[in-house]
């Protein structure tokens, strides 16, 4: 029997500000990202959204982000892998407070945003991440793109790793994702959000304009930033179901 | 023999900013108060400060304080006591990353500036902030004003608490410190300040104007962020040890 | 025939976070205090504000806040007079630039939240704000809460002030506004809204529990941060017109 | 007689923490470059920088960075113009409003650290910098590296702009600077300092490597982080008076 995890990025609301649904979210994924203060999430947010998860059932991840607020950490900035490697130890050391306090442990650390797709690229600093992880806990799980260096720094640090996969982006023929900007990167139809994840799983494949790219389906990304974000995932989830497919954490046995 | 815990803040530089002489106060303290990014530290400078400490022998507090930067937390803010929880576990559990990846263990918290002055009034927030500490560990030490609220909140909460007293700094009559702005509220005199000190070890009294306050010196805090801090603190370590005492941190033996 | 205008806080997204409708409020309101980056707004918010405001031909006002992003300038924070003087000459001036440029003109200042209460109160902290606000041009109206410090202050100054009212909250027997935070310091009904606005501009009077308070009524605030804010703005708006009252901005003939 | 205006980057520090030696600066430059809050510099340090420029005669520029005030603006993000734009308004707006106060004049921009390095090879990003300084005001002078896009970017936009060379750095033969980074990037000797200052304005060449660039000499930069900078700007400024120089700011007739 097939299994897959499904996650999305929670805890993003900021003050004031909220973002995303998360109850939503949370009664359909099974690992939850959580912001830990330098992109998103406060303080605050991080604790009332660790006890969410945890009453959920969901699996809790630190999602460390560049320290760019205002940017939401979409941008890119020219940090130093010790930098990398300090912001990682940072901001996982201040959601696991949380965590800990709440009775939960962590399972999982993905980056976030410019971070994540600069460590999918650049070997050094995903070197310098996986090293950070590892430091912290050995037996944590580290989530990266499908074929990145991320993936490749989790496996020479001895990590146990995540190859994560999009339900919902549009892949380039290098196994990137189709810019957000780009409105045609994005697919809306569920139908097709979920065929594009059977075929992942079951063949390991993606279509990629008129080409297709080898990945490894292990954890499926959901976006929640978009309306209507938790419909779609409910209905991947029961579609995903209704094919054979167990849906579960990844430290699930 | 009598004995007593020397204290700092240290670790309060940030990004190109420069602040303090850490290096020579670690050669004479027992216990390092570090700096966890809200009023001052970065990652960088909390995982260098951590190893400095280490490498020096010194045992490693948080120094977690208000979320204002430009103002080096030493503003009060109206919080409440639930944001208070939560700066405190935010900034302990990103401090206490940086030790225990360095190896080593965090021996005690002690909150900065205007929010160390407010715990020692009010008895709410002294609460949520004990309970802070006590839920990420129950080993912990919190370090408060000799006969504050903080320390009455340390001690329902179970923990064990070490109360502060300052070597340079005059007293009120109700036991608050004199201000600092007032140049007055400071004692320049070496002698002086070592005769203050062991007095309060020894009599458990220190002069508040014309009359006394009764204080009880478990650590004793030097301030680093003055010119000349490093020989003053030096001075006084040797004058103490010259007195029979022995200057040690408080987890041990 | 009687005169108001009606003002209200906007601008106050930040990055990827979106609060208040704008757009509603705009359609509505005459005078337009915008956030400044402080508590509320970035760059780009401020110029899509400013350029919204002057499209729908409302007077642009700065919306100086304590620099609190994540508690929205909404908790006192012990500032001096200095400091505060200095946070409005930054914050007027950075939103001045993008009023300019887009060929506006500022027509007042109005500070935000827990500056604005501390302003009502504090005659030291309200002439620091005076004097910033004649500093940078004489011909700007500071708002602040009828029969506060920050008129009595503005009127020192030699400026031109504006005597705040709230459209639906309210009043305590000394003139301070209920907490918000006590769901009963809120007026939800319509009507009541209109009839508490129409006597505070004909009688000078506003119910306070079983007492009433003098007011003067020159500007009316209406809080765009809770759902429906638009509506109920609209519905006032058309109900002060019914009664012949007149709605334009302070700086119109 | 030949001319030449000596600027460098001051009011730097930030909060609790100072940087550079400003006064002995002050007494030798004739171009200031002030810091306005994003890379560095707090409301009171600029207020307290516009005073002490003018009190000594030096023209004031403002010197808008990169919203990174940990990474001090020496870290390239990816900005889209739109960015750059809205983030010269803001920072010139803030700045200009100490100005203007304190009854000066601002007399240029020039973009900081990483935004300054960016602008001088991004002709997008350069043209979005120069539109944003040409709406705050015409008459206003862009500081750029000489030969870079942000010059051409003044001229497209109708400005004054003034080129900048650099007294103590070396030079790439694309007319980079070499990285500071590699110690052979720095100058030390004093001489050899005035000697590439007076051979820039001279020849309008200056070595790099093994050949030499084309440079236009109209301002020169002088860094102030250093220790001994006031020092070696004040015997670069004798030195140049002795062969003749008139050393004025750039809005002298």
């Amino acid at each position: 029997m097939q299994r897959i995890d499904l996650n999305s990025d929670i805890g993003e609301s900021f003050g004031p500000w909220e973002l995303g649904d998360d109850e939503a979210l949370l009664r359909v994924i099974t690992s939850a990202n959580i912001a830990c203060g330098m992109h998103a999430g406060d303080p605050g947010v991080m604790r009332r959204t660790v006890d969410a998860a945890l009453a959920h059932g969901v699996a809790i991840g630190a999602h460390p982000g560049l320290p760019d607020l205002v940017g939401f950490g979409r941008r890119r900035m020219a940090i130093t892998p010790q930098e990398a490697y300090d912001l990682v130890l940072y901001q996982v050391g201040a959601l696991s407070a949380f965590v800990r306090t709440a009775g939960g442990q962590m399972q999982h650390v993905k980056p976030h945003g410019a971070f994540y797709n600069m460590a999918a690229k650049d070997a050094e600093l995903a070197d310098a991440i996986a090293r950070a992880v590892c430091d912290i806990s050995p037996e944590l799980i580290l989530f990266g793109l499908s074929g990145s260096e991320l993936i490749a720094a989790g496996e020479r640090a001895g990590l146990r790793t995540a190859s994560e996969v999009f339900a919902d982006r549009r892949y380039q023929p290098d196994g990137a994702l189709a810019p957000r900007a780009n409105g045609a990167g994005i697919i809306h139809d569920a139908e097709e959000v979920a065929q594009q994840v059977l075929r992942m799983m079951r063949e390991g494949k993606v279509a990629a304009g008129d080409s297709t790219v080898e990945v490894k389906a292990e954890t499926v990304c959901i976006h929640g930033d978009t309306p209507g974000a938790g419909d779609l995932a409910r209905g991947l989830r029961e579609r995903l179901e209704q094919e054979g497919v167990r849906v579960c954490a990844l430290w699930t046995e």
